[in-house]
């Protein structure tokens, strides 16, 4: 599925990291909220307060979760978990367009 | 309004300019097309084909409509317009939320 449907966006985004990460919120109509965003290739390093499912759309990144020693490579039409209250490692090889569920 | 509500959302997003300007296309009920976005601090210039409306929700910037000489500032709040077929050039100097309505 290529789109969300019959969900509200907030229109001010999130800006991180001097704009390598912007997304946009998205509420679902039971509420729940997820958000829809971009990486630039970069090498960032994300902490987590929910578990976060990050779903890629397209692009690619290599991802090293808290504890792990080595990378893992993921690109457009995988997802990769990351734990809540933990952090993850990535570095962008090719823009990633992606949707991240929280909870 | 700081949302829209009932709409689609294509999940892969726009990304122009490098990633200086990153939108996600959004679909209302009756099928208008509108997109949210952001600029990162630059200096770019777009065409258009469609006229425009570039809604600010929080940034600033200086825009100078093709045939103009001077600039005219913009910030979150103010709206300004665009024709078709047309460009302008614009300085963001406080990363631009914005929605675009086209048409």
């Amino acid at each position: 599925m290529s789109q969300f449907d019959n969900v509200s966006v907030l229109k001010q985004a999130n800006v991180y990291f001097d704009g390598k990460c912007v997304s946009h919120t998205i509420l679902l109509a039971d509420g729940t909220r997820k958000s829809v965003g971009v990486i630039l290739p970069s090498k960032l390093v994300f902490n987590t307060g929910a578990p976060e499912i990050m779903e890629l759309i397209a692009g690619a990144c290599n991802v090293k979760l808290a504890g792990e020693t080595a990378a893992t490579t993921y690109t457009g039409g995988q997802s990769f978990n990351v734990p809540g209250d933990s952090s993850f490692e990535i570095e962008v090889t090719d823009t990633l367009h992606y949707v991240c569920h929280f909870g």
